[in-house]
């Protein structure tokens, strides 16, 4: 028996797609365009890539962009500076600046002086704790994408037994803060959790989010679970033996082709959303 | 076989006395004692009663405090007007805003008038965000008592199973959080779990906190644990039925007597680190 498909690609194309019409009207009816500023510092490949994919999307669905690039021996000071007169710009609605910052920048302070109404990304202090409280704003891009993916599929998660495996800052650890604040039973597992083994059995939606090629035996999952995959890892393997897994799911993501396509989706989504917000176009 | 006892009153006693000591002698070297601030709005009973406990404690171990009660028809302005005179006020170190307030005040908004370096309590939501990555800051006062009991009882929660019954606002929620960031494995149960009791029986650290005596039966609890009762119901009873439990646990914390007193500890302990970072005296 294999499992139904969760297709993040199709669900981020229709999303890209709804946004570039929205835009499209408001822009014919007169109004400027949503803009996404991105703020890269340094010159990591892996980074430079991540913001031109995100800018080219960006600009496909009609919004604004506005690429800020800085030297790799930018200050703390000199980088909170950019980020508050972006906060402060009443043209853009949406800050991105690109993970991780070099040593030198204290990222903490970096992500702090974005707005909070601009923080599309979901980065800040204040956003993390609105995700916790399962109040109003904007989630973390990648987690705010498993959850567009599970609403899609009619996953209601109340009551169920979820499992997060890794708990990095910007994946596993508030992904288990909203699938709690959705009302899932969660067990966040993480590199000290001794059996690892005996929690995926158990878990009714597993999320699997700790980067470690194949860490998840197909033979580990639930039969009738929902997986979703959202590991990668060089080569651009799951974390998640896919073949083995998708004998027993009722439900799986794909890698590539599941998780990934959604973070850009949801970021520009909520990028629309602060435009809307401020600047009351419905 | 009886568990041993997590004796909180007497490590609350001993921390206000560490306290009273520490303020004791900056008084006599001529510096101002800490000040904490409380503000009640209303007059539900319940919270009279306890800010009274508040002060008189804070007062016992030398602090200086300043009460402020508000008319229970006080606005969400007003009310944050008054907080954050506290916040700009140097002679405050620390301010406690009651819970509940009157339902006509947005809550949310009250604690974010709180500044982040006077929030003893831990309510504002970037504290909840800086308990949550594990970073430097004020913890919920409860989850703060709790973690110093642990602490004193050499309890270790790296890779430690560790089941929090009960997910409320200022208990299980920011209690989960502050496990997590310590690295235990946390699962966080609450209304919604389907099947409580497997949670229980696999914890090695179970912590409850959902306020209904007698929820979790003694035989449900795994020999060899450690228990901390962190419920409190209506005539003082706790989550866990002790006597079960105390047979079966290796620690386990008495209801009244062991969490209780660690709160009002906590708020006081972290008024005194709040006014040192102010005053620079060490």
């Amino acid at each position: 028996m294999a499992a139904g498909l969760i297709d993040g690609a199709a669900l981020a194309a229709e999303t890209l797609e709804r946004i570039a019409a929205t835009v499209h009207a408001a822009v014919e009816a007169g109004a400027r365009p949503p803009c996404i500023a991105t703020v890269l510092v340094g010159g990591d490949p892996a980074s430079h890539t991540y913001v031109r994919m995100k800018v080219r999307r960006a600009e496909r669905a009609g919004l604004a962009t506005r690429r800020i690039d800085l030297p790799a021996s930018t200050t703390t000071e000199r980088l909170v500076t950019v980020i508050r007169s972006l906060s402060a710009d009443p043209e853009v609605d949406g800050i991105l600046l690109q993970h991780p910052v070099p040593a030198q920048v204290d990222e903490r302070a970096a992500f702090e002086a974005i707005a909070v109404d601009k923080d599309v990304d979901g980065v800040t202090l204040s956003s993390y704790a609105r995700m916790a409280e399962g109040a109003a704003g904007f989630s973390s891009a990648t987690p705010g994408g498993i959850l567009r993916l599970l609403d899609r599929y009619d996953v209601d998660v109340r009551g169920m037994e979820a499992v997060v495996v890794g708990q990095g800052p910007i994946l596993g650890r508030p992904l288990s803060a909203l699938l709690l604040a959705r009302g899932a039973t969660v067990t966040s597992c993480h590199l000290l959790t001794r059996d690892l083994r005996s929690h995926v059995e158990r878990a009714e939606l597993l999320v699997a989010a700790a980067g470690r090629a194949g860490l998840i035996p197909g033979e580990w999952v639930r039969p009738g679970a929902v997986v979703i995959d959202a590991g990668y890892s060089d080569g651009g393997k799951g974390d998640v033996d896919f073949e083995g897994a998708s004998e027993r799911a009722r439900l799986i993501t794909p890698v590539p082709g599941g998780v990934g396509p959604m973070t850009i989706a949801t970021l520009l989504d909520q990028t629309v959303a602060a435009w809307r917000a401020s600047t009351s176009i419905s």
